[in-house]
């Protein structure tokens, strides 16, 4: 699928490292693929919160000298999809703030689901939000809780939330990490110099040369103080669903989460997807870069030879000249192209790991039987996208999800496919080696755990 | 003085004019010389506000297309001046709100003496704060006011404010513009078409075609609602205490400021400068822009004659080369010129608005002496500039503003001067025809009306 | 391979469509990874040229408004690589000039090997030369030449020059396309609308909805005017001398070049490379992007499974961030990341399309090793690149390349590989389908058709 | 006189020097009034030339890493206005070229009145022309000269010229500096450290630390070669015709040029101005910046006080957002503010320093009426602008000029002023203390010394 779906964020914290910040710049670059649109590093020298946060990717936000302003050994970052508003720039993120106990900020990946119960409560007794961000409710709640200890506070926050949270705070002295007792979000712990790190992917981890140590666990507060190994308090008894469109879709294929390979549990969608849905063939084609692990797995449990039959170009920028009439489906075009010596004449699968609204991949389809295939099977390594979600991720309503309006057939039809199949729902746990139980499957299947208010 | 102090900022408000945001744009226009670091605009179609601000000037800040985004008849504006710190974008005005009355905006002119004591209380009771700017106690006061209506909640909130303040707040439906009880700062009410605007200075009215109406009072509370004339409430006793340093330094010489016309108020102190501080001398030169008026002023009262004999140049822009061995004073002279054929052999009297630390005075008489200079005697048109302001001024500290460190000669001395003279406090008060009890003079004579923190 | 070395540029030219520069930066578009460091269109409306270039991608120095300036119904244009020089805005093409018989403009993809030669009796004869391009020669030769009309004078330039060279030309009213007798670099006309197109990849085509027609010959000479077919003239017997790093490397997979799909071409490459250097191993890994085509090939002939190991970061940009101590390669690993958890313990076939300096392979590696790879085999689906390019590819000097210097053994220490072989000469040109006669392989085996200067 | 007119160009050139290069770029700032489109600079280490141009202001083309690039000890620079073309980069100075005698660069302030013919025979030889520039016809004229030194084909070239020009070359170890016979454009020689230094206007030297030595005398060519002083060739009898409106309007008032201070030339016009045409007024009020002088002059001779009644704003930027239908004259007043309280109900005498198209003299009046002003009498420094210039100066088509088309008292008229009067030319000599045999003043009289093409 090419990026119609976003992943509101993506947090790390660094603790106890000379170049916290620098480390954090370095994950959140590796992170970027969770949000792009605005990204944010506070720091902490013991005394001092410092914070910059800036519309744009990573590495427009930040300079080295940006970053030396940055000082202390620890530092939390975030980069976030935002919607288009009027004003986007308050509403990145960290969320900074000066309450009783001192100075705090905030970073935080998911959807709180009674966020505006919570608002309209603080509200009620005299609080103000300057933010539409979930995550000013926590600040508020951690700022009017009667506890003395900021610990004891946090904790009393994080009990009046319900929802999806992967959470990293900031004070002057402390660092905390935070995950919901479904542990939604991914978020795992690692060790970097002799400090630590918490990064909603192990991709991070991977750049900045820290070392996997395990995944926070659901429900779990981990608190990091000076000089000493982070302390663990079961907040929450863990009762997982974690997303399994993180698996599907978002996280980056070489992150392991959820204690497996991203790379890996695409490529089982792949075979169970062949299992499931075979169909006679000539070649296996991916929509790159995201179907390509499904259309291995394909390929390689049912015999048929996997092509890169679409190529992606690497030279998009943004051009807003106007097409001629010669050009048709210019936007797909100018990312996609379709290797026409190959494909002529062929039955093609192809594999891509989702579909919204239907939109492209009829663009896609269109471009791939002007090259001359003679056959277009499309088969999607999940089920059909029929819910939105309301733990974190962007997706549309629900009356733009074309699969909760149309039968496969209908869709097959609306995007000029010979064939459409996705995998099941049981199949996709099967490739995941999971449970439903312990997933949360709910764009799929509409079984929220938390109902959204 | 080439601008080394620097007001804290400029208000605007247009209420009842079908483009208000793009009047509050041109009027942040010919306020730019109040703060040239961020600028903002907020605006309410009734419904709803909207709010754009960022740093940089404002034509930097905003084009066609954003403020076609700001829609309504009723729009408010800010351009600030803020110091370096770590998230400058969060520090720019208007400061907007969510509260439970519904939405607010505040653009704020001044400073707040009693803003410390204000946001420790506020914090002991919970409250957060997300900027370093004294405007958020505001909101938060009306926010968490007993009172169940919003003009009650403001009237409310300014009752526990002291300092200096020009205030124009906007909620959905309403406009209030408030200028403090001694009106330290300045605020004018105006007409634009069918609407009104109320601005920092009476030049903002020019640009845009409105016609000046009266100042908002000193403790009065101005009540914009549509169809109706603005409503006037004299929440305190007027006891003017008008900043005396707008008329020597901040305000455009075409603005009328306090009721009387800032040119002329500066010629004024050339003339009384001249009766005080008389010397022989060939020729009167201004330091430009800002000594300018007082340079002719002195000019006609002695006789001796007035030249532009130091050029501004206006090619400036920023550069970041370092200069040769042969280049001294690179600086100034990158923005200053003498006329070397004028000056030489001649005795000078250069005019200045004040002094600050000194070191620009330095290099502009050194290369006045360099350009062959017979004698350099400065004179000033206001009084040693020798305590810090608490009301809106970004003055440096105590310890680095020469006059309340050296004597007029030492200072004489160390900007290499023949001889250097200050109006007398009298002779400034004479000059804006007023009463010591009137202005406020504390910058020059240490006399604070109300107690900083 | 990670983009080491470069093309010096593409060439496209539009005649006889209304929309002429708009094409032209659209194919130039496409075009884009043959040149992104300056690009350039000249459009003629039949009375006047007008040209726009500049440094940058195509994105960058074109947008809508500039496009409309470029009126007319023929254009030509062009995208360049540029060593980094003094003066690199005067060396982007198109090349411009006015001399007696007009304005001419053109756009060249290649280099002359008698440029110098040319140049100096030029200069001898008080020619001035304002760029360091070979191009500049061209209209020399074209503006001096004895005979009286264009055609006859182009033919003449023509005639003078050596080395390699797809052009077009555009006067006032005409186009002319032209194709060195050896055919190095590629070239290709098209049918867009009611009018033509010249190209140097087919991907062009694709993207702007023209119909491929067939090759430009080499040695041909292609003259455009309103109203009439093409007219082809053959001024050179053609010698064929395609450039097969064209196909291991330059051209775009989707491409048609030579009469053969690049695509196809690179993993027939991959087959070969099976069949000359096979080695038993868990898993065949292509470097990213470049050797995906060959290792599918190498996969499909060895039956071992392809698997994408290495994961190409979308979201590079330029960061200039010191990494800190824990941080290793950083510049490969921001663009090139292993999936661990698929490689770990494996032994790995990783194929890239060829080594330059080794200095990237040595990085790659590295990386795998670090990552858990048991054993690390490198194959390469071309031979070791022994010798610099005279003919249009920037390649550095002999005593950089690797293979110059060292044995596929000693390359294989180098790098840390466990093995590495190079697919022969004879077994590349059994992947093209082609004979060595018919194509220059001058930069895998020093035979060089034409002496450079 | 807002800038409407606008001079080609200013040169500068730097010999023996260490810093050559940042010298010339410090120089090109004080001359930036001179043209701000395009600025470029080329510098020689004895053994190559280096250059750098580009569009915009001086700060913008250059930073410290670009000028370091720019080594050696002698360096041209150049900053021009140019015509919105399609090609505006190519048209930028220095012109650079390699020919046969090595590698040249040239600068050149003015205007060559035989351009096309010259162009037309080099063309018809053979010669092709990338650009637009008059020079680039001299280095054709070199390069082609049958001379075999280069001073005797500088010498060569520059008799085939004719018309208004101060050139500066530089080739790999020598400089030569050049000035047209009639010395129509300014060029100053000065010594700055143990080097050599000529400019446009003596501001740069006292920006670089330069002392001034003497003009470039009209028809003089200086000869700068290491270790030697400059060595002067009087390659033609003398025959000034000085541009008096570089008095008038263009040379900084802080410059010498002909011998004279600007500043002072300009007070004597207002001197005359006063004599000649006297009218009973309350204060005298220039247009700033350039009025400023001869408005000063006037009131000095009249012995009317002079009030600076337009203030100038300094932060105008670019704003493309359309005004409201309250706001007139929205350009003017943006950039000029009358002080309204100072020039209501008073009769005013508005001093220009010329009137190109009469537009916006119309809007100055119209904005000063409607601030009150009882009358308002405008006096111009110089003659009616009656002429197109050909020696430099961008002037408008005749048909454009507004005293071309009408008489003293229709243009009062138009521009809606009391009274309209202009400085006689015999004035306007005698202001300079000059004859008119050693004066260019065909824009005011028509009498061309050389006949335009």
């Amino acid at each position: 699928m090419q990026r119609e779906l976003n992943e509101e964020c993506a947090v790390v914290g660094i603790f106890g490292h000379k170049e916290a910040s620098k480390l954090a710049y370095f994950s959140l670059h590796s992170l970027q693929h969770r949000g792009q649109e605005a990204a944010g590093i506070s720091s902490s020298d013991g005394k001092k919160l410092r914070i910059i946060k800036d519309r744009g990717l990573v590495t427009r936000v930040f300079n080295e000298q940006k970053l030396e302003t940055l000082t202390g050994s620890s530092a939390i970052g975030h980069t976030r999809y935002s919607t288009a508003g009027d004003d986007s720039i308050l509403d990145a993120q960290p969320v900074f703030a000066r309450y009783d106990l001192g100075e705090m900020a905030i970073v935080h990946n998911g959807n709180l689901t009674n966020a505006q119960t919570i608002r309209k409560k603080l509200i009620d007794k005299g609080a103000i939000f300057q933010t539409f961000m979930d995550t000013e409710n926590l600040i508020h709640l951690i700022a009017k809780s009667d506890e003395r200890k900021l610990l004891a506070r946090i904790i009393d926050g994080i009990k009046k939330i319900e929802g999806a949270y992967s959470l990293v705070f900031l004070s002057r002295t402390k660092m905390f990490a935070m995950r919901d007792p479904h542990g939604f979000r991914p978020l795992s712990l690692g060790r970097v110099g002799d400090g630590y790190v918490v990064s909603s992917e192990t991709c991070a981890f991977d750049l900045i040369g820290a070392k996997f140590i395990r995944d926070v666990k659901p429900g779990e507060l981990l608190i990091f103080e000076e000089g000493k190994a982070p302390r663990s308090i079961e907040l929450f008894k863990p009762t997982p669903k974690h997303c399994i469109f993180e698996y599907v879709y978002f996280a980056r294929p070489d992150s392991n989460i959820f204690g497996k390979n991203v790379y890996q549990m695409r490529k089982n969608m792949g075979r169970e997807l062949a299992k499931e849905q075979p169909v006679e063939a000539d070649m296996i084609i991916p929509v790159p870069d995201g179907g390509i692990p499904a259309a291995l797995g394909y390929s390689q449990e049912s015999g048929i030879p996997f092509e890169m039959g679409i190529m992606r170009n690497h030279y998009i920028g943004r051009t807003f000249i106007e097409p001629t009439q010669e050009m048709r489906d210019l936007k797909v075009k100018m990312k996609l192209s379709p290797i026409e010596e190959l494909i002529k004449g062929k039955r093609l699968i192809v594999i891509d790991d989702s579909i919204v609204r239907g939109t492209t991949s009829r663009r896609i389809i269109r471009m791939l039987k002007e090259a001359g295939a003679a056959e277009v099977h499309m088969r999607i390594s999940s089920p059909p996208t029929t819910d939105p979600c309301y733990y974190g991720v962007d997706t549309p309503d629900k009356n733009k999800l074309i699969a909760a309006n149309m039968s496969a057939d209908e869709i097959a039809h609306f995007i000029e496919a010979d064939s459409l199949s996705y995998l099941s729902n049981e199949g996709l746990l099967r490739s995941v080696d999971g449970e439903e139980a312990t997933y949360c499957t709910a764009c799929f299947t509409g079984d929220y755990i938390i109902d959204s208010e």
